[in-house]
């Protein structure tokens, strides 16, 4: 039995730089005929000249394999004239509350201060994509921020927001108020709970930003995607960190998912009789939303087991996929 | 600066066993007059003779520190016989829920079948000791379980029940519903919350079951300690693990407190302006509730920085305490 998927697309993905990108971006070329990648490096991806060479360094990882990197530049206040010069460059702003992430303390402080650009990105049409998260108790964070989503999305109505990686019911009911919302939502956020997490042993390799939340919201993401809303993408925001990062007394925000998430993606789907909405949810969802036109790219996934590595490695770098060691009846041909 | 406190008493404590017990045991005994020593090894301790050769190794591992282990029988469906056997070793008998924590597989798993045991337990005047959570989601196991509690205490009115380290404002509200019931409460869950486990970095050093809550939980049981709630005892739940079982891919539940409990309840009380409370949560309500006389020992504080070590080792273990490398404002005489 086969699949043939039709230029998947990662909507929300994290290759870091230097090694690290090394070891991961082939990994997703693999699977994906493109990514739209997070510009949260240290400095962050701010300016026409990092965008460019980050693009360049990203290609070069990923050799002859057929992928296209939807770059994104770091919200800062950007001038018109700055963003003028982005655009060509750039598939969209990410904006990060500061401190809410991995590498986001240059984010913005208070959403008044980035009126102006955001107003410059909507005449201008580049989309928005958001880490939606306010600075409150853990599983509240999503939710607090929603109020900023609705401000954002009835203020600036021709303005393409994406609320990337949703974890929560609530927000799946807000991309329903607003035409101009759209989300991202991982693999994970799709299988576990908090309960996952941290409900037997603490999972470190389960722990990510926005952190996974209750069964309710875990179904209501599910029967989302699985149902084909059609503003719902996949984005991975697999978020590589080396071992010892992540198996250590203050372990670091990130699920590592990329080489395993369509043949996860594929067993979730087919487990629920819905395989037949995972090229939408993959793929044709962010085409239509997006208009892009990503490179032509087959991939096929058959029905033989791949048992996850217990590990990624290679230039010196060590990354622990989520469920290392399972086995997947899907794997990619 | 100095402050006495008179026989403390730690209500809850995992000292486990073999070369663990002989690293912990005696940073118990240099704090605490006595503890309440928790069954859950592997086997159970369950009978007089595992009670027996528990309670001597854990005294010799004490050396010459005055220190009285009150032991625990691990809660099975005990006949009269065996209770009456029983009773002059334990100071009660200690109820989990099958799998709910750290070695509790052998636990209950319908309360139900516990009934005709807790009856006996009433009649002869041995408490009832309970870790209550229920299965479902991890934020709300306590909450769950408290019906459980509300049941057994109606209908045992005669009967001493002890919520073992509660950690939600719903318990501390129950506790005063019913004049049966008692509750521990451990550092840590007067301090901090699930952002502190997973809202930053996650903390492996800082996971235990149950799970720390929410801010509004963790406020309630601080006000409750703080106001001197007659019915509320220090327990630490102290339980250590070795670091490779806490920094790794599955980390164990366990915040290892006890060296550090007494300095840091100091300061805490302290901060709030109730030293004067202290004394009641760390000994003299545990002494009226249970018409306890713990050995006389005189534990004095001084208020000097104490820097806590990154770990403790002794013996081939090595344990991290929670907030390992911090400065307290007191310390042990």
């Amino acid at each position: 039995m086969k699949l043939e998927l039709n230029s998947p697309l990662d909507m929300h993905l994290h290759l870091r730089d230097g090694d690290m990108m090394k070891l991961v971006a082939p990994l997703s070329a693999d699977s994906f005929a493109g990514a739209v990648i997070m510009p949260n490096l240290v400095p962050p991806v701010s300016s026409v000249e990092e965008v460019k060479s980050y693009k360049i360094r990203i290609l070069e990882a990923c050799g002859d394999r057929v992928f296209k990197p939807y770059m994104t530049a770091f919200f800062k206040n950007y001038t018109e004239e700055e963003l003028t010069q982005l655009k060509d460059y750039i598939f969209g702003i990410k904006l990060y509350p500061a401190g809410a992430t991995t590498n986001s303390d240059g984010g913005v402080k208070a959403m008044q201060e980035a009126e102006k650009t955001i107003s410059i990105m909507q005449e201008m049409g580049i989309p928005l994509l958001v880490h939606g998260e306010s600075h409150g108790f853990v599983m509240d964070r999503e939710a607090e921020f929603l109020a900023v989503y609705r401000d954002l999305a009835s203020r600036f109505p021709k303005l393409r927001i994406c609320m990337e990686h949703i974890t929560t019911a609530s927000a799946v009911k807000l991309l329903d108020e607003f035409e101009n919302l759209c989300a991202t939502v991982t693999l994970q956020h799709l299988i576990i709970t908090l309960d996952d997490v941290a409900g037997g042993m603490l999972r470190p390799h389960l722990f990510c930003k926005p952190i996974a939340k209750r069964p309710e919201d875990r179904e209501a993401l599910l029967q989302a995607a699985l149902s084909g809303h059609s503003r719902l993408m996949f984005g991975s925001d697999s978020a590589p960190h080396p071992i010892h990062a992540k198996e250590s007394c203050g372990c670091a925000a990130g699920v590592f998912t990329a080489p395993l998430a369509l043949p996860r993606l594929t067993t979730l789907f087919e487990e629920h009789g819905c395989l037949d909405k995972l090229q939408g949810f993959v793929s044709d969802n962010a085409c239509k939303l997006y208009g892009i036109t990503p490179p032509v790219k087959k991939v096929t996934l058959i029905r033989e087991s791949m048992e996850i590595p217990t590990a990624y490695e290679a230039h010196g770098q060590k990354v622990v996929p989520m469920d290392a060691g399972c086995v997947l009846p899907w794997r990619l041909a």
